[in-house]
């Protein structure tokens, strides 16, 4: 991309699409350097973009080929964007002295990904070609509990000692740089492991040359402890904006340092796994969607089904019992779909922004209290309008009594407020016990409502219509 | 914050919580000094949450004492990490004269940010105060359509020519990092205001004083068009991971650069927008939960509650013509939910991953004939399964006739297959004529499996208990 003709994104995409496809027809051809040359127009996250729907489409042989003939350094920085599928992929058909040489330049957080994936014996030939002391550090982050702060982070950061002037310290980065993930935020200690304090690049380049580092530093910092939870790492990037967090130990050893570009990824993971649950679909979401088998699939969505396909057999049981209403009024039967899905397409409103809420801290348990009084004043008017409506379609366009009206425009409201609240209370009080509020979406919702409106619509029916069960 | 004992996060959220009790009874008992000193042991973004909190309990004047009391570079930072309303707020109670100097001081994207929100007399008001040059590029920026880059981005970049020395370009960041967003990416042009490459700090910091700016800028860089969309800025940050991409327009003239750090909300905005589009409230959310009015919190909650209750109507309608059968075996009222039940939710799953593959750009449009495969596969996997459950429960434990266990468990494989395919298709269709898929989630699916799962089962009925309709 050495065009100088701006492209907005819609057209960048297109482009890529076009040059992908050349790629591919280069390679059907075996016409090899073509293809890499028009991939070396790319850079290295498109390149792994490339190299991915290539491997799918035209099998792993040709991306080895390809893989092998791009520049070293290119190699290396392409891999690491690679999913873990296609790196192990890679890995099996690349000689041991290729994947020696990849894993020696790859930054450290990315190889201990990598390993991560890797089959045990690949694992072992790696280590074994390691050097003794960064052997013994791999060791060490791969035994950190999975998905804590611990795994994320990369030993790779710039350290200064708080006795040194700027200059000497700017000399240190100099020489330091190559080595680290960032030398934008650097990390001051005292003599021994402890952090100290922070200071970033931006303050050194500006200040004084024979100034201490340890009166620019910043003592204030925030940190994040090694074994908190990525979900918590992700909260204090997003909370506080920052490039990177200095990760310590209990003893405020200074242990690692987390990037934001290694956030972005935790963030989307996050969402997703919180917007899977509110749709019903449980496990682990570890591969893509089109590359989880048909079995994982069904594995995933059957605990839901099934948990709802035996509170639907209840709501049908309970139904049952008021057949005696049901065959006197065999019309309240095309109303009972209605009254069924309003309690739960408003109480899953209701629990959808109590979710977001919680997840994004806009609302916490201390507002149990407020939630349910908004949702008590929104579910009045909510059901007082959808009765209204209602009652005027029943009694004018469908024909019927007003008492049937009257049925389903009572029902109406006492649904609409149950679902409202109960939408809105349920997330608080799964969160209260440590279950996750995103299993309190739909499913959950739909269940309990289904069950409820029906009986509600039903005994309402009773009463006003003078049917005794 | 200045102790060095180790907190994890959730300890460290206990002890805001409690300082933030401490500060409100000072402020109580009006003991400002004590409340400023227990405040100014946080930094910015977590004083600006207290002063959030603080403003809803106790109202506006005592925030505003408290505000007027902090340090001035203090406040400012304070300021721009506000909400909107809150911002609004202080600025009524604050003199101009303070307004002025928060406005002098604050980022340039932030100014933006904030004169979007004031009232338009507010806005005069500072824009008067406003030197004639930045002014011409306040009403430049507040031009620009809503949710562009062109809002999102800042003038506050160090531009280099390519001509520089490594030394000059060092000197230059030297004197105008102060009024720089960053100074980790430097923008480099020749003579004109077109961009030609970016160069980092980084690598300026490690080469030699004597080399030049052009042979170190990289010119493959990835740069945005100021009307692209902020969900196609999202989406640039999140794939490349970069500290800040630049904004050109559409002569490729440098106007602007967007850092990481503004799109953190933007994401998050995003993300929620589609939450809420899945779970059935419609409209902006540009107010949190708990501060939007209960007639707002209706209207966005209305249009799909109306459409549902249309199309809950009509499968009312279409059950009543089926009133032969059901008069007939009134069992199979019984049975009706758990149909119309798993047609929503086996939907909605599927629904739910194709909206969360398409938004994260696992799947795209091209994907159509595979993901169909996949759910057809799925779908016959859980369709079976759970027809066989069904059928076991209704004739063993209901102790209903084999034929009313066949009907159900023939009509739960159609209804799940059919939910499966509309719901994995639907989104993908939306996308195609340009609709948000997200508006494909629960809502829509349910209210399309309702109609159809209904006269599925009721069809199956009449066929296989032998009732001419």
């Amino acid at each position: 991309m050495t065009e100088t003709v701006t492209m907005d994104m819609d057209t960048k995409n297109q482009q890529f699409d076009e040059d992908l496809e050349k790629i591919m027809s280069f390679l059907e051809e075996s016409a090899y350097f073509n293809a890499r040359d028009l991939l070396l127009e790319y850079n290295a996250v498109d390149i792994a973009e490339m190299l991915e729907d290539i491997l799918e489409d035209l099998g792993v042989e040709k991306v080895v080929i390809l893989f092998r003939m791009l520049p070293k350094d290119v190699s290396v920085d392409v891999f690491s964007y690679l999913p873990g599928d296609d790196q192990v992929a890679i890995v099996q058909a690349i000689t041991d002295r290729e994947i020696s040489y990849i894993m020696k330049e790859m930054d450290f957080d990315d190889k201990i990904d990598v390993l991560e994936e890797l089959p045990a014996n690949i694992v072992d030939m790696i280590l074994e070609k390691t050097p003794r002391e960064e052997r013994k550090l791999i060791n060490e982050f791969l035994n950190y509990p999975e998905d804590s702060a611990g795994t994320l982070m990369t030993p790779e950061y710039i350290s200064l000692q708080d006795t040194m002037t700027v200059a000497q310290a700017l000399a240190y980065i100099k020489k330091e740089a190559m080595d680290s993930e960032t030398v934008y935020t650097c990390y001051v200690k005292h003599g021994g492991r402890k952090l100290e304090g922070v200071v970033s690049l931006r303050a050194l380049v500006i200040a004084d040359g024979d100034m201490l580092v340890s009166d620019l530093m910043e003592t204030d910092y925030v940190y994040l402890n090694v074994y908190d939870d990525q979900e918590e790492v992700a909260e204090a990037f997003k909370k506080y904006g920052f490039l990177a967090i200095p990760v310590v130990d209990n003893e405020h050893r200074l242990v690692g340092i987390i990037t934001f570009d290694d956030i972005m990824d935790i963030i989307e993971e996050e969402t997703t796994e919180d917007i899977e649950r509110m749709g019903g679909v449980m496990g682990e979401s570890d591969k893509e969607y089109l590359d989880m088998g048909v079995f994982k699939h069904a594995r995933n969505r059957l605990p839901w089904l099934l948990f709802m396909t035996v509170t639907l057999m209840i709501t049908g049981t309970l139904i049952s019992q008021f057949e005696e209403v049901l065959s006197q009024v065999i019309i309240l039967v095309a109303y009972l779909p209605l009254l069924m899905g309003t309690g739960g397409n408003t109480g899953t409103q209701a629990a959808t922004l109590v979710i977001r809420g919680l997840s994004v801290d806009e609302i916490d348990m201390g507002d149990t209290l407020k939630i349910f009084w908004k949702e008590f004043r929104v579910s009045v008017v909510i059901g007082v309008i959808l009765s209204v409506f209602n009652f005027l379609k029943i009694t004018l366009i469908d024909h019927q009594s007003p008492m049937i009206g009257l049925t389903v425009a009572v029902a109406m409201v006492i649904v609409v407020m149950f679902a409202k609240l109960l939408g809105g209370m349920l997330p608080i009080a799964a969160k209260k016990i440590g279950v996750d509020p995103a299993l309190m979406a739909t499913p959950m919702i739909s269940s309990i409502t289904d069950m409820v409106s029906s009986v509600i619509f039903l005994l309402t029916a009773s009463i006003l219509l003078g049917i005794t069960l």
